[in-house]
Formats: C-alpha cells, sequence, structure tokens
C-alpha cells in the first residue's frame, strides 16, 4: 500500500525525464546532493551529511548513485534502491568528488548542481571538474516541480486538511494570560498530532508582534481584545509541507482592525480569484495589492503576496512584482496579503492550486475573523 | 543571565577575528549565510530562507549584515543585532546579490563563502563577482571553529550531560515485543524533556539492524537476548550538539556478542587514551583499529573512529586515517569504534575534548554492556 502511494507520487519515469531536461538544456550533467530536488527525482529523502551522496545524471548514459558505503543499506532500502540506478559506493579514504567526475565523460562542458548542495561540496566539484561551467540544476529541475502532478496536489492537499484541523483547533488554546510561547508549543504539538511529520514553523504574533511577519514566539503575555496571527506549517511523511495563516481575537477587536481586515479579506480574494493559467504572478499580486492601496492601506502590504510550496515550504513560483512567467495548471502557492499597521497586524494565507480555468484553495477554514468569546 | 551567556559563548570580538583570519588567509571577504558559521560569529540562529541573509566580512572596513526586511527585525533582536554591524535591508524586488558586491571593494580577487551556504546562492554570489575567486570559508572559519573556548566546553559538556540522562533512562523504554521505532519515539521525546531544543538523530539497532551504523528507526519488535545499539543526539538552545551511543540487551546476550563487545570497549578505552596534543587523528583511529584487528574482528569495524562536534553535529577535525593534522587542546570530537559482523553490532561512542595533557569524556555514563533483567 505504501509502495503504491510512493510509486504514484515519485514515479520511476523522473529519472528519464531529468535526463532529457538535462540533454535539452545543453547540460553534460545533473549533480543531485540530499534535498527536495533528490528526493523528488527518486523519492530517496536521504540524510544531508558531510560524506557525499550524490545522483548523477548525465545527459546520455547511465545514471547512478554516489553513496558513502555506510549509507548504502539505507539508499539500497529507499525508493532510489528500486529505480534500477547503479548504487556506486565509496569508502572512508576515498575522494568520492574523483570518483564522480572519473565516472562522467572528459572534457564535460557544465553540470547542474542542486540549488541546495552545500557550498563545500559545490566547490570540490567546481575543483574535480575544472573544466566544466557550473550551473544551478533548478535550470532543469524546476520546470519539472513547478508543475505538480494529480498525485502531488493530492499531497498538498492531504497536507492542507491536516494543518485546517490544527487551526480549527487553535481557538481552544488561546486565552488571555497565556504567553505566545505557551499557545506555539501546544500548537506545534498539534500540527504533529494531525499527522506531520515536522512542523516547520509556528508564529503566534500577539498585538503588536502580529505587525511583524516574521515574528518568532515570544513569552508575550496575550491581552484581551488583542487580535492574533497564527501562521503555521509543517511537512508530512509524503514529503509535501503545509503553510496556512488566520486571525484570532480573544475578547472584541479594536474598531480600527475591523476596518483593514474586511480590506485584506477582499483583497485575498481578488488575489485568488486572479489565478488562471496564462495569467502572471504579478498580476496575482497586484490584484490584491491594488485593492490594499486603494483603501488606503498600501504602505502596510509590506511582502510579496505568496511562494510556491511542494517538497519545499518556499518554492517557485514567487508571486512578486517582476515574475511575468504565466501560471500553468498544476502550479501550486500560497496566496497571503497582509495589512501591519504597527499596533497589531493580520495576515490571510490560502495554499492554492492553478487548475485548467481558476485555482483550488487547498485551505478551507473560515477566512474571517475568529473572535473567542 | 542569558545575555551574560550569550555574551561568553558568542563573544563580541569573533567578527575582528574572522577579519584577521580573511586578512591573512588573502581573501578579499566571506561571506556567512544562515548556518553555524554565521552563528559561530554573531550568535545570531537565523532561518536558512529562499531570501538572502549575509554577513559581509570584508579584508579590510566594515562588515555588515544584509537581510531581508522582513528580517530586520529578528536580526536586529539577535545578538548580531549588539554586536554595532550595520544591518543593510533589502525589499523584495531588490537584487541581494548585486547589493553585496556593490558595497564590496572593486576587483576583489577571492571570497570565502560559507561552507553550508546554498548552491544557488554561490552561483548568484559568482555572477554578481565574475572576477572574484570563490573558496570555502571553512579556510578561515575552521582554524578558529575547531578549538573550542571554554564556553563552548562547557556548552557541550552541558549537551553531554542532556544525552546522558537519557542514556540513564533507556532501560525503562526497552522490553521485549516493543519496536525499535515505538522506543525510539520515547527516547526522542526524553531528548527534548533532558533540554535539548531539537532532537537530530535517534537510531534504536536492535539484533541485525545494530549491524547497520546508520540504522533507520524500523517497526522490528525487539526480542529477548537481542543487543540493541542506541545512538543518539541532539541539539541545546545553546546551538551546542549531544552524540553518544550505549548498548543494552534485553535478558542475556550470545557468548559471541560478549567476546566481541570486550574487545570493542578496549579498543575505545585505547583510543581515548591516545588523545593528547600534538598526536595526530590518525593514530587515534589506529589506536582502536589495531586493537579491533588484533582481536580479529578488524573486518567488522567499517568506519571512522569519530568526527568533531560543535554546532554541528559533524564537523571537523575527523578521527580517521589519512588526517595528519595534530590535535591541540580545545579539539572536541567522537570517540566511536564499532564491530557489525552481521547478526548484532555493538559501538560505543563518547564525545572528547582535548586538554593540555590527554583527554576529558564528555559523556560519563557507564560503557559497560546494560543487560536488562
Amino acid at each position: 500500500m505504501e509502495t503504491d502511494v510512493t510509486t504514484e507520487l515519485y514515479p520511476r519515469e523522473r529519472v528519464a525525464q531529468v535526463q532529457e531536461a538535462t540533454a535539452a538544456a545543453g547540460l553534460g550533467a545533473v549533480l543531485l546532493t540530499p534535498g527536495p530536488d533528490l528526493r523528488y527525482v527518486t523519492g530517496y529523502d536521504a540524510l544531508a551529511l558531510e560524506r557525499l551522496t550524490c545522483l548523477v545524471v548525465p545527459a546520455a548514459g547511465d545514471p547512478f548513485l554516489v553513496v558513502p558505503r555506510l549509507e548504502l543499506p539505507a539508499a539500497a532500502e529507499s525508493p532510489a534502491g528500486g529505480l534500477g540506478l547503479e548504487l556506486v559506493p565509496w569508502d572512508e579514504t576515498d575522494d568520492p568528488y574523483a570518483l564522480v567526475a572519473g565516472r562522467l565523460p572528459a572534457g564535460i562542458g557544465s553540470v547542474g548542481v542542486a540549488d541546495r548542495m552545500w557550498a563545500s561540496m559545490v566547490l570540490r566539484f567546481r575543483d574535480a571538474m575544472p573544466g566544466a561551467e557550473q550551473v544551478a540544476a533548478g535550470r532543469v529541475l524546476g520546470r519539472l516541480r513547478v508543475r505538480k502532478s494529480a498525485a502531488e496536489v493530492a499531497a498538498l492537499r492531504e497536507a492542507g486538511a491536516a494543518i485546517d484541523r490544527v487551526h480549527a483547533r487553535v481557538p481552544d488554546l488561546l486565552k488571555p494570560g497565556r504567553t505566545e510561547r505557551e499557545v506555539g508549543r501546544d500548537i506545534a504539538d498539534l500540527i504533529i498530532a494531525e499527522g506531520h511529520s515536522a512542523v516547520d514553523f509556528v508564529i503566534v504574533g500577539s498585538g503588536p508582534n502580529g505587525a511583524n511577519p516574521h515574528a518568532e514566539l515570544s513569552d508575550r503575555v496575550i491581552g484581551e481584545g488583542e487580535p492574533v496571527v497564527v501562521d503555521i506549517g509543517g511537512t508530512m511523511p509524503s514529503g509535501y509541507c503545509s503553510d496556512s495563516t488566520r486571525n484570532y481575537c480573544v475578547g472584541a477587536p479594536p474598531a480600527d482592525y475591523r476596518a483593514y481586515y474586511e480590506v485584506l479579506l477582499a483583497a485575498q480574494e481578488a488575489s485568488c480569484a486572479a489565478v488562471r493559467p496564462g495569467v502572471t504572478p504579478e498580476a496575482v499580486d497586484a490584484a490584491g495589492r491594488d485593492a490594499i492601496a486603494a483603501a488606503g492601506y498600501g504602505e502596510y502590504f509590506v511582502h510579496r503576496t505568496g511562494h510556491g510550496i511542494g517538497l519545499e515550504t518556499h518554492e517557485e513560483p514567487y508571486i512578486v512584482a517582476g515574475n511575468l512567467e504565466p501560471l500553468e495548471p498544476g502550479m501550486a502557492f500560497s496566496i497571503e496579503p497582509g495589512i501591519y499597521p504597527g499596533a497589531h497586524g493580520a495576515r490571510i494565507e490560502d495554499i492554492v492550486v492553478c487548475t485548467e480555468d481558476g485555482c483550488e484553495r487547498l485551505n478551507t477554514t473560515p477566512r474571517d475573523l475568529v473572535i473567542i468569546t
């Protein structure tokens, strides 16, 4: 059962797709170390270690997976072990960079390195293959990863439902007199209890802390009538991530807050309504931003509208002015405008997927301000 | 109180030390993105994000910290905010790589990039500074980080004591009929309960899984009389890591296991006894390895003897054949020989610190096989 799910989410043909895209991009090979690119291509959730693990996909010829001998059992048991790839172990006193270089054709002109490869490895590869220009493998992988398959959308939908269940329980946790940190710890426990395998972030921004989009959990005591921004996310066992923001208030909120909250709600709706194939991320950003500016709050919306999501919480496509790459069906990203005047702030965030003719929201808890009485 | 500890562990003079070392290494600047190098130099435990945060330390002139405007409050509140560094924010549609390049002297010949910087950032910096050769900043930072200060040793001692308290409670968790995963989850909870802020890894290798040094938690049921390798570690709020391995058996172990366990215990002791200033890591490795080989188990010791530890679980110095850099007082690393015949295996691991005339072990729970009756 689990194997079937894995095969659907991480299909066998990915390695061949990457090889084709590598050749089409004019690269000699791509080198993928542990991280989201390697997992996307093979399903292998390899540990990031100082010992080199690297999937080598040449433009032509057989791909192979270089692994420290200690990791050979883990690699063989992972989904990567079922792909028919040659596993090439190396021993503690070997030079695995020379090993990779020696197995690639001499005179290779360029290689793609995984976007998240550590610099120490990038530089070792550069020195082992001095004639090969290094480029970001995202040039090859990005085009594949940015359009989610039906199985990936299902995995994101499952992640969205899990974080929605957490948000549904937040009202039970927010009480005047509790600190952000206390509430945040309870939320972290719920993120795991509702099916995630890791907590990626928990923001509980009360009062003025809500006006800091990336507030850290603090010992600030939540007061009566204070708006609270709750932005939370985690990673599911599938590897796919959740991320959703809702706004709560224990008791009646200030009148000025109520006024801009309605503007924000309409702006978030406007950006979501703009999503369809062919529209640019810049236009999706502008739809909400213009609504906020028209209401006089433009200076308080200090960040981009959103980020792509999948095996990483932040990935392509970024929903920001200047991004003119048209949306396509299967692209998944956040729509999260915010207004942050200072004494308090608000942000409403859903993950959405671009469909054939619009968008599907993967977070479906009410977006209205939740007043806890 | 907390501020004092931070100042002692992350002293203000580190930035100046790095600048001096940068000039001495003939580099034009070092570029430190979120990760252990940035934390070591500034105390700032910055989030690793796609938006660039980067401490720029030129060989001459004022260092500065480039931060996304969203992270400005976090950076200002972090220990880095108290160092008198200029904080240089950038906005969502700015190019922060061009910003860094534009503030460095034109014609800079070389830059050090943090060893764990993401490749995507390394390549953006390369393109923004095409005339500057990139080298690993480890060349500069490594010499500083490898010799721990008294405050760092104290932080590692505290981490060691915390993981020792977890090991002391492992006998209560190991019962025939429980799975590795069940025991592993309980251990993870204890790692947090005993003072760590994060669980880094939990290995519970029973029977044949104990013969795989990097076994993952499985649903294997632990049987009566089966040896179990428990290798666990986490990160403390200080940023410093723990890592210790002990061996348990529920009921009487097999006779062949008892025989090689005694050999292993003596080998671990031999490697520890070899530690003192001026001795090479290769010699420390050989001391234990020779003892194991002399007893006829050489082929079953399949990995290096150890790794350095500090802000990373694995860092310099590596205790391995070929490493001829003499040990110095303040170097901290694991001593963890293992014997893995196949039906079961064993590994004994302590973190030790090289002192003026020998070594101090930071893990002090009994190293004998723990037989649970």
